[in-house]
């Protein structure tokens, strides 16, 4: 998928709304833990309770990778059921990946052939070889990360270089170089939104996938009010206020008023800057 | 296990090597290819061949994902062939993870409870919120990336703050008061070994995991040189020259005899260092 059909989605379900898949086995309501893939069986719930409200699906791989094998195998089959019955939807893999070049290239085999995901989750710090096997392939994409939600992100990404630009700065000014707008976005969390107007001067056309609305307390409105570009240009994440909205056997129900919620919110916001 | 213990089994051994479990399905040999579980019987192989002359084993995360839930459980049948069969061995997750809080959490128990490993290297990027989850736990570390050995690591790692230090200097400074010298380790690229020296004096007492010698050009004797404290202080990685050295039948014997030059050549750097 490159960038014009991403926002062609969007336009069409008026919503940039993209759906965390923080999966967690302690959080999935009991009733489904007789199933032998207890992840996957809430996964597919929460899709089809959700994807008429949502552009994209990021499953986080650390709740399947804390599952082992198991997990590996429940990421797997929730990625084919998206793929087969919502294929309108654009699948990022938040993996936060990133190493020397044969190994990124594997990581690439992992997340774009064997799981068949558009995109994958970045951590830039080793540089452009890290990076570059994630580009390779048309429609497939590198979500590199720039200033991210946490507390953290003080520590190093909002250093300031000797020749005064921060590092997520840097980062976003030299990565932009090394692919596209169809290929290169950038995590710029939902608390951060006053930072979002200079990000856009730094990088006007590119997408941005914004977590950190929901339980970290970024808000929706001003992420749109500083981050919106011609092309929307904003995949906005919410996980578990929209996943966990509901222990019982009402959580499809909840699940699809929370993502509701946001998305008549993302309504608002498109048309305010007038995309649709 | 903590610093002095691996230090014992350094003199025990005479050896700081770690072999790396980069293990790609179509470079291991072809009579492997009928069992059940190839990467496993390759890794399994590999490991009873060179388990007397290592003190680490460092299984690289990308191979095992590239192959699915199967790439998983191989993954999980070659950590406890290790627990089992050579439990004096240290075992480095290569996983370069690093994310919010709750998600590091998630990482951290998918690398030290489900897997058991003793060691995850972490991409420092996100800051201290995306480490602390994986210092809780005695005997159990964080391996830092600080200065990789690949071409991308002037892109950021290499840049200079504003005060003067660079980038992966500052990484060092700021993360070393996050934990200890029990449970903090930094990557160092052995092409770098020029930058050893300096790293020394920022960090003297922690262990460096050294990889880049063999198939990427560093060399062991500058390292040794210009890395080694009193306690060696070093785990210098190998992977494709040792696992890789033959393609027939006698792949164990090549890998064997790669992994005894490099031993032989770390006794020789600790005895020059009055280490044993």
């Amino acid at each position: 998928m490159n960038a014009e059909e991403l926002f062609r989605n969007i336009q069409r379900k008026k919503s940039f709304l993209c759906v965390g898949l923080d999966t967690d086995y302690k959080k999935i309501p009991r009733m489904l833990l007789d199933s032998e893939y207890p992840i996957f069986e809430f996964n597919k719930k929460i899709i089809d309770a959700t994807a008429a409200l949502a552009v994209a699906y990021k499953p986080n791989l650390a709740f399947y990778e804390s599952m082992g094998a198991a997990g590996f195998m429940s990421l797997e089959m929730t990625i084919k059921h998206i793929r087969n019955e919502h294929p309108d939807i654009f699948i990022i893999a938040d993996a936060k990946r990133g190493d020397i070049g044969n190994t990124s290239r594997m990581y690439a085999n992992a997340y774009f052939k064997t799981l068949d995901c558009d995109a994958i989750t970045l951590s830039p710090y080793m540089g452009h070889d890290s990076i570059s096997p994630f580009l390779e392939e048309d429609g497939k994409w590198a979500v590199l990360l720039a200033l991210t939600s946490n507390e953290g992100a003080s520590d190093f990404e909002q250093l300031e270089l000797k020749g005064g630009n921060l590092l997520y700065e840097q980062v976003m000014l030299s990565s932009s170089t090394w692919g596209s707008v169809n290929n290169i976005m950038y995590v710029v969390g939902a608390t951060k939104a006053r930072e979002l107007e200079s990000i856009r001067k730094l990088v006007p056309e590119h997408f941005l996938l914004v977590p950190g609305v929901g339980s970290q307390g970024g808000s929706l409105s001003d992420v749109a009010e500083y981050g919106m570009n011609d092309r929307c240009g904003l995949l906005v994440n919410a996980s578990r206020s929209i996943i966990y909205a509901d222990g019982t056997n009402r959580f499809e129900e909840a699940a699809n008023e929370q993502a509701a919620i946001l998305q008549k919110q993302m309504e608002v916001a498109l048309k305010e800057k007038n995309l649709i």
